[in-house]
């Protein structure tokens, strides 16, 4: 096991022993990733305090020996994987409680597990023990997560090049995507936005076979995924000379990003930096066109903790990374979000994405 | 709605009925797809004999509106969307027995929601219901998964020609990605596997920086979703002249996956059709490198029912789509699959996928 899985599993084993718990299924893909390196699709893992087994099926069994350290036990099966994982359970002749991830596992994982390990098991539904460890990025992770951010913006600075009246969506869409990849990056961290026009008033518009055309607004959010980390990040930008009522627009949200950017800071509470962002547009009428929240935690999913939005009392923890965008959808005008990625430091933040914000007329 | 929707929602009400249910929700995503078309990312959807209610968040507003029919009913909410459904559930008054996916619904959704409906609904997990009738395609559904199958034939044709010595592996699957967006694809539907020389042996090998280099197999394995619709798609080359030896494996998983094929007929036991292509590597003294069953079903999800493996007694059924894709895995020194995606019908089968089977030495 390396040294960052290792203290991993130390983190994760004092919160075990807290919970007064012998043992603890983890099924979360990006959690077992997180635990062990293990990147195969069908795994389930069982941390006990002296061990750390990972249950996978035959198609996996080269790659989980390539990529576990020695720390972690490698059980290959045909059976279904939570039936083997109880089994084990049960073989242990052991009791005691086990934990599992409430918000993960299928009521039907959970009967599965359960009925194998047998009666002597008692079986506590928890959430957010792992993601809460991983909120904090440890050093090598955050290296994963600049270069990430540096790929992602490169990306885009390449994107906006590429923006002119005539291109489809799915074109642009395309070419980002290739350049994502051609830079090494292992794909899109979520299906690439590209929407124009009155389609940029959709917060999550698929990119179409429609033409980017004069005089429209051109919302772009993309984000790769690199070493297993996410990127996420927007830019908005009109085709041709913008009016003055759109330009009034992008300088608001452009004035709440900003706001909200300098609100991040280690012992903020989440939903001051998302009201740093809803109050600029507040004052300048468009609240109503602000609805979602102002941004979301990053790592090695697009969206992890914390959320920053209304209401949202957790304090911000240095080494955390988190986006901010704020944005504004007028139904049958368009939309402009603008959005990057931050890293909470003790002492402010720092931004990691570096594209330009000011409204660029192509 | 329209009329596919309205079909399909007909099909699940005889299935409510006859569960004696007064109500099924409905929270796995490609199921929601299926019964209304809407693509958000945040959906659960309830289904009563009289109505069918979708929940999303703001986010999606437009998007519900102009994706769901007006069958379905839209509910915008910022509260969690099971509590929101349960508290819908509560507040008719009604009494009952509410139909679950207890594989797709987490232990928290399923306590939430239960929590907000109150005491008088009993809930009861079921499986496949929707999947069961997902499993025979349509004639709009076969028209897209023709479609999706000849745009992946298409670029895999495209990815065959550009390989050579020197080029990564990273490069190709960047390509690949590239043509499917240019083509049309909303995507790949799996992460697109390029794994050359020993790295073949993974049968999940993820495409890295390694060079391709003479006398080396290639495995490219690619899929795109076009209209929500998968393809799957498995060619092995050999870069140079291939030894005796390869050529002896290549040839057994040959003749092993157009044993397969020819086994893919309505009423056949899905065993059968797996035990096809086994025999043949058994013969060949292969069968322990083939790690994996000889195919799944494909649709909305890249991996859906019916499974091709050994002991699955389910018949297929004329109008559904199976991959069929026997490979070897010789740890240290390469691999070979071979995979077309087939059509089932009431005698026999047909191929969609079209790109030559034969050994390529490029």
């Amino acid at each position: 096991m390396s040294v960052d899985t290792a203290n991993r599993m130390q983190s994760l084993r004092t919160q075990l022993r807290q919970a007064g718990a012998r043992a603890m299924l983890v099924s979360h893909r990006p959690n077992i990733f997180y635990l062990t390196h293990f990147t195969g699709d069908n795994a389930a893992l069982l941390v006990t305090p002296g061990k750390a087994v990972l249950f996978t099926d035959p198609r996996f069994t080269t790659q989980a020996r390539q990529e576990c350290g020695r720390g972690v036990q490698i059980v290959i099966t045909r059976k279904p994987l939570l039936q083997e994982l109880g089994d084990c359970l049960g073989a242990r002749g052991a009791t005691g409680r086990v934990l599992f991830e409430e918000d993960k596992l299928s009521v039907a994982q959970l009967r599965q597990a359960r009925r194998a390990a047998g009666s002597g098991w008692a079986w506590k539904g928890f959430r957010g023990v792992v993601e809460g460890i991983r909120e904090v990025k440890d050093a090598g992770e955050l290296a994963h997560m600049r270069e990430a951010a540096r790929l992602g913006s490169a990306v885009m600075e390449h994107a906006i090049g590429m923006v002119r009246a005539g291109i489809t969506e799915q074109d642009l869409a395309a070419e980002i995507e290739y350049q994502m990849r051609k830079r090494g990056a292992e794909g899109p961290s979520f299906e690439t936005i590209v929407a124009s026009g009155e389609r940029a008033a959709l917060p999550h518009g698929r990119a179409t076979s429609k033409r980017l055309r004069e005089k429209e607004l051109v919302v772009l959010d993309l984000g790769v995924i690199l070493r297993g980390y996410c990127s996420d990040l927007t830019r908005t930008v009109h085709v041709g000379r913008a009016s003055a009522e759109v330009r009034r627009w992008y300088n608001a949200v452009l004035e709440a990003q900003g706001a909200a950017r300098r609100a991040v800071v280690a012992g903020v509470e989440a939903s001051q930096v998302d009201e740093a962002a809803r109050s600029v547009l507040r004052r300048e009428a468009l609240e109503r066109y602000f609805i979602h929240s102002t941004g979301h935690g990053l790592g090695l999913e697009v969206h992890e903790r914390p959320s920053l939005g209304r209401g949202q009392k957790a304090l911000l923890k240095a080494g955390s990374v988190v986006t901010i965008e704020p944005g504004v959808y007028l139904p049958g005008r368009g939309g402009i979000r603008i959005e990057d990625d931050v890293l909470v430091l003790e002492a402010g933040s720092e931004t990691l994405t570096s594209v330009p914000r000011e409204l660029m007329e192509l």
